[in-house]
């Protein structure tokens, strides 16, 4: 925990004072990123401190060979891995020949850095006293446009206060990075050629073996007291890097200017030959607008975003701060405008996991894109993983399975898998079940059908016949069982009928089912097409119905309980509260085979299928469920407390279900976990959001209806947020003295508010 | 397979003509060794083919960093790895400039290598001709001396056969090399200085890390038709390698002879700074002899390890061939002569598995050392793990046990674990049995309790306290389980009560217990200070006599079996022989999360219970849980058939018993596996020796007394072996005929034979 190192605000990520210890952490912190690229808040100088640079590209990534001590068969050979790209934001500064540099000024005085979440803009400032005694002020503002996606723009603003001085400036563009998680030194990319045009520079380079080419590219100009420098900067160039110096003598107190926008142009969005010139029309346009116009534009932009997903909380800024970080981080992450992207663990702020894509997006990210934006992002998402089928097919086949199985990856950027832990990649199969979830998911919520026909009903053939494939008959249970399998609880490995996996299978198989009969009877001729590509037959899908039929779940009669596998009961049960506090995060005090035959739940397991299928269970069931796994739960994965924090509140016990927000909200603010300086848990983010509107808003879609369950924890004032549903627009706000809804749209919508039927009016405000 | 590449002999291994494929397979094939050294059979001259070049010396490793993709808490920060030594063996030859080099020569025939056994040398020759045209007779003994076990000897004879030429030799020695398994491009030596002195030459390393010193040393002299010549060598010196190059003109069948003695002298045997001068000793000792006198003493040496060792069979020269190959091996890699040294499972002939002790020292070689060697042998082999106990505490520390538990590692150099895959490292803990099994078997075939009041009581609490801590009792079962484990089938991870465990873990407490009564009793000064030492108390041993009376084994009713673990017959119970062939073997063509979830055993598991405790258990309930076992087991390991083979003996169905024996004593000359080229499977191969004397011979030592039911494979005329039990010799001799007995001792040896006392008389043949 580091909690009073941020400062509390409504709408700003701000931090006061240079620290050297926090440097890699607020570079985390401060992080910016529009969807197609972001980076950490490195520092445009040169920085002899410690310091974690990365910058980052959607899309582009690097397979790097499977290395294990004891191979295993079925391992990838190749894993992906998230890149560090070049960097563009780079502006040495020198001043009477000597480097400007925070690690080596006598003193570093008004340190401060501003995330500006409302406006999507980050500001850093400071005065320092260089070693030859010349104080320098500072004020950058660094910003990656929405509108322009493929540039950023940096205003970096410099004043000698002490002194007469020459002053030289070099902006530059390095291709020469390295990536933090590079153990074996390898080499990333290849520079092609690096240019020189005016005040542009390029470095175009493409990554190994993936071939990506990329344009990295900048332009410069320097003003003093606002009059702009007209001499042509001196070039100096390497072998991996481009740099345009400008020297300027400027008096005390004078003012001296550069703006800089650069960024990269990338071979998914333009022809490889041609991404120098698309560098210079993305150029050409941010320069005919200005730093201050683009600027504008940004703040336009994040008022759009923020107009549909913000959630407001009264009373407690802590919290508020909290989830508008959340909100920004994963905005500035995903924006769902291209469906060959994904929603990256670490986002651009990092590299640990590899890979962008988990089972994350599916149950935890797909319902915050789907309720805050237009239904396009979540219909992107899923189809993500639809043109992914070939692979998950081959992935399955890797392992065994055949007649079209498919096993999607635990970890992926393009489709094959990314993640070499057997006990995880071969066996952590349920991620499987949450894509088939995802799909039903998003025909709930938008009632919109026609993604199962064209693309749905094939991954749900292909899911189903996985399951029937991984489920073997058991003589003597007389039912199908599933062995050696890894639940959502990591922290048990290679188990066998973990009840949630089996769960996920079982009602995959038959919502696979019941949508072959749907599309046979609406959707002819999607049927028969699907049918001639699968080869389903219809002794196939009885074959299936039997496994579904006769799926074996373990229950404890005496805990009148479903039980997380298979022996579970067998465990030492002693509950997490009886435990030392010395004792946790058992993940870092205690040895592998200690956690692993221990009752400790890592993140919510049996309560993770109670959170998808609330619907097929009663209140108490599920309470009963919540009273005997939660006080073996230690949460110590940020993607458990948000499914507590729900159940809590559906529940009624707010204080618990508060307790729960809190630590999935402020995460990575109060560094709960000491490694920030990692990068930001993006998807777990999406958690916290649902902490709020399921959890707090208690908000259900129930039979094409839209549900709340509103209530408040003590600590606020009120609360309220916006659900796009069905192209309408629902504002909630729940407060002390009531909840009020309000509709955007043209028709009215009728809702539901705890179980009773209430008819929204356009533009009226409603209390209920 | 390749079945006919080695030649029968009954003494020799041999292999004619030459094969760049078979290189490194016959490297192996024809390693040798002294127990203190070993080298594969690389050629003297260099190689330019596919060579797998190995030389290393006994207790020599290098701690590795442990590399893992997800650390797991509780692995080793380090492992050792098997080191490959500098080598001494080179001798470069050019004629006329050009070098011999058989992967360049025009032809090469007449290639021939024999490893003759019974005298412990191996000779290379051929004749080849060189690309210029030159044709050149070779002919080259090499052996490691067991008198001398510091040095090895070669004599490298050379003829031109078709011209006058120049020839150039060149030996060296070479501290320029690398590991094999080498990953990361480490160093692994530094090389401290290069010596020359006459015809000697040294290079001076040690170990990084490990620190270990070696003096790496030559001696050469070169005749030419038996005429030395006196002219010095011109000194060859690199910044890794010391070579003499003597040139001599030789006219066309002249007979070139160059006589080099070489090896190693460490600091495990000298003072640091005098291991030059130790060389210096052993090289004067070497020449004082001369290669002839060596080479007889050589043949001594390996006459007296025969006459002990030997198995010989008549009417089967491949099974002759076979087992004496087995025996050969065990004891070119481990003498017994020091206790600081064990069996590796590649021996010297490769580098693979890292680490040289494994529980096969306990489970399958100390009842060859033990039967075929004085008593000393076996003692040291127990010292080994006594030795270790301080950093098995330690590495049961890592893990989160307390009070003095120890946990052996699974495979080890110095006592630390070396193995780096969780559920082996942390899981795999029968072994922890197998040492205190080793303990008792020591004492029920010698007769020598001294060892545990001295050393043994104090690995048995050691054992005991782990044992006790990782089981749990079980509310729901209310006995006590054993979470977490793997078994000797490595096919299944990470089960529950797997009943191999628990029932070595239920003997080795009540076992303990019993050691602490004897000793208290008749060793009360021992028992006093192991007590003060441990303290251990009455309360504590009460707990552990609680957890051996109620530990659960999991049990079917309906087959009448302990089920290897619970849950075992959930799986889809189909036979081995009812696999295609084509998905054989299932290490190779299977996925490993198929195979974790399959029936199929790697190696006995429940079965290696009922050969350890074979007398807790009638005859009926072996032939059940053998019925039972046996069709699923698929012997993937080398250590599986012979386990097999003893027990298919032992029921009687010797057709059976003789298959199995097959797969284990030709597993490398026939390379079943195709692997041989990685080097012999050492350790196994005492599992083969097992096989003739406790399966075919049904030697047995029960109350005391030898026991044997011996029963003659169809296949054989007879075979005869030796027992050496408690300072007497026993000869048993099993022929188509009968069964003739022969004691070399002093005093008379009742023996029983097919359960009827025989009394055996010194120098009397008699016939049983």
């Amino acid at each position: 925990m580091n909690q009073d190192y941020i400062q509390a605000d409504p709408w700003s990520i701000i931090e006061e004072g240079f620290d050297r210890e926090q440097v890699k952490s607020s570079e985390s912190l401060f992080s910016i990123g529009n969807g197609a690229m972001g980076q950490r808040a490195n520092f445009e100088e040169h920085y002899s401190g410690e310091t974690f640079q990365g910058s980052y590209i959607a899309g582009v990534y690097y397979p790097d060979k499977t290395r294990v001590g004891w191979w295993k068969n079925g391992y990838p050979e190749y894993f992906a891995k998230v890149l560090n790209a070049p960097n563009w934001i780079g502006i040495n500064i020198s001043i009477n020949q000597e480097p400007l540099d925070l690690n080596s000024c006598k003193k570093v005085e008004n340190f401060r850095r501003e995330l500006n979440m409302k406006e999507g803009w980050y500001k850093r400032s400071f005065v320092a006293t260089m070693p030859n005694g010349l104080e320098v002020a500072v004020e950058v503002v660094r910003f990656l446009s929405l509108a322009l996606d493929e540039t950023g723009a940096i205003q970096y603003h410099l004043q000698i206060l002490n002194a007469d001085v020459e002053v030289s400036l070099t902006p530059y563009v390095d291709g020469g990075i390295k990536n933090m998680d590079s153990n074996w030194a390898d080499k990333f990319w290849n520079i092609t050629n690096i240019a020189s045009e005016g005040n542009r520079a390029y470095v175009n380079s493409h990554t190994m073996k993936t071939d990506f080419s990329v344009c990295t590219f900048m332009q410069a100009n320097v003003f003093v007291d606002g009059e702009k420098i007209e001499e042509a900067p001196k070039v100096e160039q390497t072998e991996t890097l481009v740099g345009h110096t400008y020297s300027v003598k400027v008096a005390k107190n004078e003012t001296i200017t550069l703006i800089k926008f650069g960024g990269y142009t990338v071979d998914r969005n333009h022809p490889k030959d041609k991404l120098m010139e698309a560098a210079n029309k993305v150029l050409d346009k941010a320069s005919s607008l200005g730093f201050d116009a683009l600027l504008q534009k940004q703040k336009e932009s994040w008022a759009q975003i923020w107009e549909m997903s913000d959630i407001t909380i009264e009373g407690d800024v802590k919290a508020q701060q909290g989830i508008r970080f959340n909100i920004f981080q994963l905005n500035q992450t995903y924006l769902g405008k291209d469906s060959r992207l994904n929603i990256g663990p670490k986002g651009f702020t990092g590299e640990k996991y590899g890979g962008s894509t988990y089972w994350d997006t599916e149950a935890y990210c797909l319902p915050f894109y789907m309720t805050t934006k237009n239904q396009q992002v979540a219909w992107n998402l899923l189809q993500y993983r639809y043109n992914h089928l070939p692979k998950a097919i081959e992935n399955a086949e890797k392992l065994g399975f055949s007649n079209g199985a498919a096993l999607y990856p635990m970890v992926t950027m393009n489709g094959e898998e990314c993640h070499n832990e057997w006990e995880i990649t071969f066996e952590e199969i349920h991620r499987n079940g949450a894509i088939a979830f995802a799909i039903y998911n998003y025909y709930r919520f938008t009632g919109d059908y026609s993604y199962i026909p064209k693309m749905g009903l094939e991954v749900l053939i292909g899911i189903a016949r996985f399951w029937h494939q991984r489920v073997n008959f058991s003589e003597e249970k007389q039912q199908y069982v599933m062995l050696g399998v890894t639940g959502p609880n990591e922290y048990e490995n290679n188990v066998n009928n973990n009840w949630y996996t089996n769960y996920l299978a079982k009602w995959c198989i038959e919502y696979a089912i019941e949508q072959i009969g749907e599309v046979a009877e609406n959707y002819a001729d999607d049927h028969e097409r699907i049918m001639a590509k699968t080869k389903l037959t219809e002794a196939e899908i009885k074959d299936w119905a039997k496994v579904a039929a006769n799926m074996y779940f373990p229950y404890s009669e005496k805990h009148q309980v479903f039980l997380q596998q298979d022996g579970f009961l067998d465990k030492e049960m002693i509950k997490v509260q009886d435990l030392g506090k010395t004792q946790r995060p058992i993940n870092q005090k205690w040895s592998w085979d200690r956690i692993l035959r221990s009752p400790y739940i890592k993140q919510a397991d049996v309560l993770q299928g109670f959170y998808f299928f609330e619907d097929h269970f009663s209140k108490e069931e599920l309470e009963r469920h919540f009273d005997f796994y939660e006080p073996f739960t230690v949460h110590e994965s940020s993607l458990s407390p948000c499914v507590h924090s729900i159940q809590a509140a559906k529940l009624g016990r707010m204080e618990q279900a508060y307790t729960f927000y809190l630590r999935t909200s402020r995460l990575d603010l109060d560094d709960y976990n000491k490694e920030v300086e990692e990068g930001l848990h993006i998807t777990s983010m999406a958690g916290t959001w649902m902490s709020i509107v399921e959890g707090f808003g208690g908000m259900r879609v129930l039979d094409d209806t839209l549900n709340f369950e509103p209530q408040i924890p003590e600590q606020w004032t009120s609360f309220s947020f916006k659900i796009n549903f069905r192209e309408q627009i629902v504002t909630i706000t729940a407060s002390k003295e009531g909840t009020f809804f309000e509709l955007t749209g043209n028709d009215t919508l009728t809702i539901k508010v705890n179980g009773k039927f209430v008819e929204l009016i356009p533009g009226k405000r409603i209390t209920a």
